[in-house]
């Protein structure tokens, strides 16, 4: 385990805990806002509300975890033994990123056909490039931490290129009310996913408190892609929901 | 740590846990009563449920991480070594006070346009504000901890004169019935709001209990500024669902 200073130690206690709170808030509001977008953008918005439960549940186990492999006592921060489990957030993404380009192409409303082949093939590249992204984060050395990051960055190109050629090429068919979102909606997930690879590498920087930046960054990039995506996709769902003439009861 | 006599940790363990009871009732009303205003003002109902969700949930950690900093044996009160987690105070403020103040925009059902305009502007502000609160709430010394209370002051003030100015433009274009109730609205959050950089400077005073008194301070203005100002909010989206002529089913 990592030696942290009291600042470091509350600095990550305090964002996990943060995190926690913000992914339970924004799954209650995109339940409890169900009525407020018309039948077909329901499911959308259960998934994106399944997202951010997802992530509320690992960051819970991971503040737990954080929590028992450090004690403290007066503000001297001491490694307990236990081991922090970096997994969850790997187990996490395998389950989230998968749901999140789902959710996008949901609310999309594409033809049932092209719904299916797009989530099956954007799906099964998230859930590779989760899948290859992991070895790499435990390794020990940064060659291997290096090579795994490569090949995870293939799936992750795939879906950025998809996105950027393949959706937009869809957004033409949007309401003029939904399109600017939906735009925005492509962009989010691309910045916000440029941001992993960017904290995976940290450790590369190989300065003190690379560990807690790539916890923290790791954080803030789940809330923009989880969260912040979220919102968008409440928001696009909207403002279908009113191009179709839906007003809710 | 401080040492607290036995009266003086009663009364932060039993205010902790009333506010956190407080919240959660809050909410659940909030909630369970969102079918009583019509769809217009439910996600303003939504939101104010969330704000005092995302407290209950800080009171609660803040109760457990006070209970653990003490032990108490035969009514003496010891310090354990471990730390009584301010920042939860603080976490919890930047993600409440720009929600609050979300739900009032909401409630008061401006042009789209006007509502994102004020909800990005008022809400970034109180962000801002938290922000520049928190380095001199942890500071040791009182000169650090007046220089943050004046920067942060600065969006404070900018807040509070935006609701007294451009928000109290637009009570003339509410229904008559909820125009008495939106001035109240604007009012609680000047007077609940300013109790909090009062709170701040306690420690000034240089009394024995500065440290009880501003931990309850906090709680009481917590209370009315997310519960008591959640049932105004609730009562304007009743009056404005009534003049809306809509009659729950």
């Amino acid at each position: 385990m990592e030696s942290l200073n009291f600042f470091e130690y509350s600095l990550v206690y305090n964002s996990l805990s943060f995190t926690f709170a913000t992914m339970m808030a924004a799954t209650l509001f995109f339940w409890l806002n169900l009525g407020s977008v018309s039948a077909s953008y329901r499911p959308a918005m259960v998934i994106t509300g399944l997202v951010t439960f997802i992530a509320a549940y690992h960051y819970f186990q991971m503040f737990n975890s954080f929590d028992a492999a450090y004690s403290v006592t007066n503000e001297v921060v001491s490694t307990t033994g236990k081991s922090f489990n970096v997994a969850y957030r790997y187990v996490d993404w395998l389950l989230t990123v998968p749901l999140l380009l789902i959710e996008l192409i949901l609310v999309m409303k594409l033809s049932k056909s092209e719904t299916v082949r797009k989530a099956s093939t954007l799906g099964f590249a998230a859930a590779l490039m989760i899948v290859l992204g992991y070895p790499g984060e435990v390794a020990d050395d940064m060659g291997t931490r290096m090579m795994w990051w490569v090949l995870s960055m293939i799936p992750f190109l795939y879906i950025v290129f998809s996105l950027f050629v393949g959706l937009k090429s869809s957004i033409a068919s949007q309401p003029a009310s939904a399109q600017g979102l939906v735009k925005l909606a492509c962009t989010v997930v691309i910045l916000s996913w440029s941001f992993y690879p960017v904290v995976y590498l940290f450790p590369y920087l190989n300065i003190e408190g690379a560990w807690v930046a790539v916890e923290i960054g790791y954080s803030i990039a789940d809330i923009v892609a989880k969260a912040g995506f979220g919102v968008l996709i409440y928001m696009i769902a909207r403002a279908k929901s009113e191009a179709d003439g839906y007003t809710p009861a």
